[in-house]
């Protein structure tokens, strides 16, 4: 977490105000829970509320600050400055609890708002996809595997299948959350044995906490790990946007390009440079969200009831992960939101290999109308590669006839470059006539191809 | 994944058989659908069942790889033997689809039932646990935070943690399975273009998948990260059970011991010793399927439509994580199944240190009697200190008065030894009359310290 | 480790035959040192050569292995095998020793060998990548940040780099190797009370080990942990390498390609497609070697003299790693050495985007003549936007005027358009000559990019 | 890196005063070999040295602060801020150069000076170890594998062995440093197109750092990769030490302790605990550590002549594993340094049973008084049993006899308990006197296990 790449209200979830205050509510509610049990008297419940409820300002936590060099413990430091607020009756705060019950309870619900937020962040990022996705539905492009020319899709697609992933982090994040909102007041060893169950059930429910049905001094960590697993695995997709974008903005392929304000400097040496850096940046800060997910799966193996061997990891893991995670939702929800789409280069990527992309269409064609498989492919494959060949591709393929001189050129056009080819194939015209193939490649490829996408939607964004 | 921690209905499977049988039922069942679409004859599909509803045999399995080493592809080869069954009809088969389509599919199955066989695994697991907690219940023992003597838990605490851990692993196992669960049958880049969606939706339904909503060449990977972070999860845990049995059979411990056969060789130079060599082991093998979780994640970034660089990696993690999850499991039931325990050691242990767990019970005794939050805690830890100090611990701290003489320490009698310095103390003279004390403390500690252990145990397993 | 990802000779070293014939080596030597000490007969030293000097064959290792199930303890079962041959002297063999002390030397042995393996795999791939690297050092690209074209490069230097990247890993490896190539014949916690010291010594030598200065009982695993993790940093270069040839055989860019053997087949579905598979492949092996590295290092931390928590870790990434970055190096020299370079595309890519790599020198030759930093940078910005503008790229830039029409298009020529629009800037006009300008540009911009790769070359493989 | 776990050296490292100076010190040191090479007029070079040498105060880090907000460019904004300390003579400032010539090579100085302070901790906690182990260098206690008590050690051998550990990493760290001690000054692409590589060497010299031989826009990756793989794992032998110290202070165990302070408060709820919380928070730290490792080796793979993906991580995990690994050793060594030991503890755990780590001694004596191996094991074996069994360990074991009552306990002794049952075996009588079995036990056992420790500490630390 470096202020670079954090955003303040994810921040100030960190922050000692927070955190303190959160300390007073789970103090201040079980004082509540003790005076209904009649361990402590209803005043001096009362009075920690009245004197107490207020704001932890900067003065406050510096006086805490100076009392923990002191004590060397800051609960202990945090409950002395509370005394100063409301006196005498301090002496019944935090009555039969240990300081873990505070921490951990307290780190539940500072996870919890975190998820809180980055919840939003999701709702934010699947509306932006969700739109994008509408907007491109319908607009074609050429689909690639392993990096080389497929068949079509329209860029719509790619929209719709991260609002699908993202919705599945969505029902994930909730899970998670739900993993770790438990609250565990139950002593230094889970045992209750200084303080009524009744206590924990009381303050779990004022905070919107589960209790934990059997803790230790601390909360089990599976819980942790569960949650901080489920932060890296949403932020490897996060990686996986921000691929497609990086080679979408490369200068060969220019089918979008991240929003780049005017003004704005790119490269200071060579002033003609647009760097999809946002994309960059944010698979580097996945990277950086999942190197918690180690630690907090080696945080699981405590001894016994509990060494502290966690805490250290947690106090870094805790803020690193979230703010993070936080800030890169949000530049991902600004970068999808602004994306700049070229439609244009788009269909002329689609078009610039003659055609090829229907080499499947052809080959199931063939296979529909009595063609062995077999056979069928080496026609189309032969085809194919004089294709890729005329185009000066792949030009030492000895299996490849010669490249095509510029008369020919001209004769088979540029955008229909597989007819042109297939039309004069020998075996090919055994098996069927040239008239039906052209028919086949006349028939518009495109919406060939993209037929199901009103069928996807669907499935992906309901009726 | 090594044959040594290995079990054969988890290897098989990932064996060749179990893969080619799935993938004749994902071919078989599309034939059907298709065949229900129109697209192909229906003789053609019922005689698709009819020839190829068979075993593959070793030697079937051989003539696959035979006809791999020259087509070097593995689902031409798989279909070229299938044909060799049926016959003409075979070129029926396969319409539309592409590799990925059954190679994906296939990797659902196989993750499924991997999770079925693991899921069966933590039940077995929670029965374990379940019935060891009960044998434990009212087994006292000392908790240890830090390592260090806190205050009394039982053994079936123990126990019970671990099950309530396995039972939420149990959750998230079956979220994850649902996950990766799904069928795509979509076609070289998902637009469904060569093949209607119908048939994906009734091959998943017959194999018992969900049809993946939307697809690329193959299946999101943030569905197979889920799930390989949830086995890194769960093996977590049952490195935090390896953990507390190492403890436990300690040479200075003694509080359990892994079952140790009669005739079994411990060391090979060292015949006095009994090694908890399955829980060692069972922390190492929690390693190995951790290691799995970071190169999932890595797998969800793929470019475009689809690259094939996650699939080495999930050749390797996929029969490596759940193979060695799967022994993890089974070794750790047998070991629970068997764990000696050794209840008079627990005791021992508890009375090692002249009842100092009851340190905290006075504090709250003396706040709870009218002496401040600070005085009281100065005159136990100063007892406490002396307790410590009596038995030959801490003897350089200076705050500490000289250690008992024999005369003393026979005067002090062993268990009770925080009583003995207090009731000479002082300060806490007056505050309260040592009959109090005495009373207090001629309580069962015990039985104060585990009174809600019952209500624990019905928050866990129920009523 | 899997067969498809395997070669022979690295399998090899971790086989049963060559695991008991290195524990054979350390026990015949450890003979011979104790008979020198007179611990043992000289005439036992030499019985155990001279009727144990023999092949593991398959019915050794079976009868190994029956043995073991009895005893269930390897090295034992080992023993008991070889005294079946020797006889009566076997009683001297493995005097004072501990079985830890065989199998962590043995392990010493093997992850030398297979570093010595490694190290010639890395000799191979240095030499194809010196070959390739003089090949193209002339052949001109254009270099890309950010994946956006930027400023001509050689591919000879792109070769040059990962050269200089794995000769560093040689080096790497080569110290990895002397951290793990120790031996330890210390007794059960590595104090010698059972054994001299000199008996250790003897055998390092003999193995070409270093003794291990002070072990438990075992080696410490600092060494294993340094030695894995050199091992998955090598594995990131291959990555390094991967990412760039797949790059560089996008449909878009295709500067080079995989070698595609006649008859190979690609997609099953599409017969068009030549996929950069291999490069792909090693993406993914990468992570799956570098798996490793984080339980390596977890290895670390053992439990005073040892605990055996490593064992199981060591049985499947000792293998796994080495095996599969042997057939990764393997697979990736391979590829280099017969990697198919399209120089005519590269200088293509070069010239598409109408000398626009240029912008630099130009601003470099602004600021050189009088004109401050700031104004050039304006300048040559704008009329670099002009130029992608004119290609169709970035139509939106609000700042960059309106597109060429035809006429205009053909005035502008196609290779020195950034040219044609400085020379028409009214800010330029006033600040240098046209004729200084055209002077500039009509040099050869190629051989001013590349004049120092002869230079970068000496540094690198020297004069 | 959060402030509790950070030493104010190491941060300074990271700070931006640092990081300007530096970025200040590339740009003279290049104006002065750009005046000597005639590029740049001498009298500017030395004008940036008169008028810009001055300290990076709050203010001036203030000022190019604002400069960034406007121009979005760290590098443009330092560059102004300068030029209005030394006026006319900046527009020769950076001539050449890219951003990343001054980002990268910066980020070398700034690893070069952690490095060094790293290397200062590693001498300080070797100091402190060296001191420790000679203190501790007769000092028995017993050697326990797998958590068992095996044979006895001295405490010095563990203080060895760290010592022996932490030096590998001294020389790991070392070529670390050189690893990643390297400058470019190469360009937009690597290439030295717009400056001579004289300037890169020149400044190199003056930076203490080698001369990058083939760069790209950035320093190769694999350098860093090492690196921070490096601080990984020497942050697992800081958790090597930590669990050690961890086992010695459990309550049962008790042979050392960590130093606390009078008046240091341990647990706020049971005053009676002394907790290992310094080496518990070793334990987590040496994660945090760890966690840059797996990003850094992600950071290698960089798209063509550089992505900026690596960046952020960088950024972060840069600061976060130096500062961190800097406060672990710095803790460690304090630890080590003031770490109380307990020999009378360490003795009586030694003494505690019966004398059983002599177990392999007598099984040693018998095989070379004739007995055969087998023989000697069942022997040794059962009376061991018969030991832990007299102790109350282990009585569910069949195999053993019944317990010892009192009398016989009496006649047993305590610490020659293994010597009783032996004289008392039929079948031992047989082989052998009771008289030499009594002479072999009489003699010292502890110098019979420790007679090697000074040839031990002689390799560790020399004559």
């Amino acid at each position: 977490m470096i202020p670079r790449y954090s955003r303040p209200e994810m921040v100030a979830i960190w922050e000692p105000a927070n955190k303190f205050r959160i300390w007073f509510e789970i103090e201040a509610h079980a004082c509540d829970a003790q005076s209904r049990l009649g361990v402590i008297p209803a005043a001096a419940a009362k009075t920690v509320w009245e004197k107490g409820d207020k704001p932890y300002t900067p003065e406050r936590i510096a006086r805490i600050d100076e009392i923990e060099l002191e004590t060397k413990h800051d609960v202990i430091a945090f409950l002395t400055e509370l005394a100063e607020h409301i006196g005498e009756p301090s002496r019944f705060v935090h009555q039969g609890m240990t300081s873990s019950d505070v921490l951990d309870t307290c780190l539940s619900v500072q996870l919890s708002q975190a998820a809180d937020l980055l919840l939003a962040d999701l709702d934010k990022l699947l509306a932006a996809l969700k739109r994008r996705a509408f907007e491109a539905k319908d607009m074609p492009c050429i689909g690639r595997s392993h990096g080389i020319h497929a068949e079509p899709v329209t860029y719509g697609l790619k929209f719709a299948r991260f609002y699908a992933e993202f919705a599945r982090h969505r029902d994930r994040l909730l899970r998670a959350r739900m993993d770790i909102a438990t609250c565990a007041i139950s002593g230094a060893v889970g045992t209750f044995a200084n303080i009524d169950p009744a206590v924990e059930e009381y303050v779990a429910d004022k905070l919107g906490l589960t209790p934990e049905p059997v803790s230790t001094q601390v909360i089990p960590r599976d819980r942790h790990a569960a949650f901080f697993a489920t932060l890296g695995v949403i932020a490897s997709s996060i990686e996986n946007v921000a691929i497609e974008i990086r080679h979408a903005q490369r200068t060969e392929v220019r089918e979008a390009q991240e929003y780049f304000a005017p003004g704005q400097k790119g490269s200071s040496a060579m002033p003609h440079k647009r760097n999809p850096i946002l994309s960059e940046n944010l698979t580097g800060l996945a990277r950086t969200v999942r190197m918690a997910v180690v630690p907090a799966l080696e945080n699981v193996a405590l001894w016994h009831e509990r060494d502290i061997s966690h805490s250290s990891v947690e106090r870094m893991i805790g803020p690193d992960a979230t703010v993070t995670l936080d800030f890169a939702l949000g530049r991902l929800t600004g970068l999808i939101d602004k994306l700049v789409l070229y439609p244009q280069n788009m269909r002329d990527q689609l078009n610039n290999f003659g055609g090829i992309h229907d080499a499947q269409r052809v080959l199931l064609y063939l296979t529909q109308n009595g063609v062995s498989r077999e056979d069928a492919y080496k026609i189309v494959q032969r085809n194919a590669m004089r294709v890729w060949k005329s185009f000066g591709i792949d030009p030492d393929n000895t299996d490849a006839p010669a490249p095509l001189d510029e008369t020919e050129k001209e004769a088979a056009g540029h955008e229909n470059r597989l007819f042109f080819f297939l039309s004069k194939d020998q075996d090919l015209a055994k098996a069927l006539r040239v008239e039906d193939l052209k028919a086949l490649l006349e028939e518009d490829s495109i919406s060939y191809h993209t037929k199901r996408v009103d069928t996807i939607f669907k499935r992906v964004f309901g009726a």
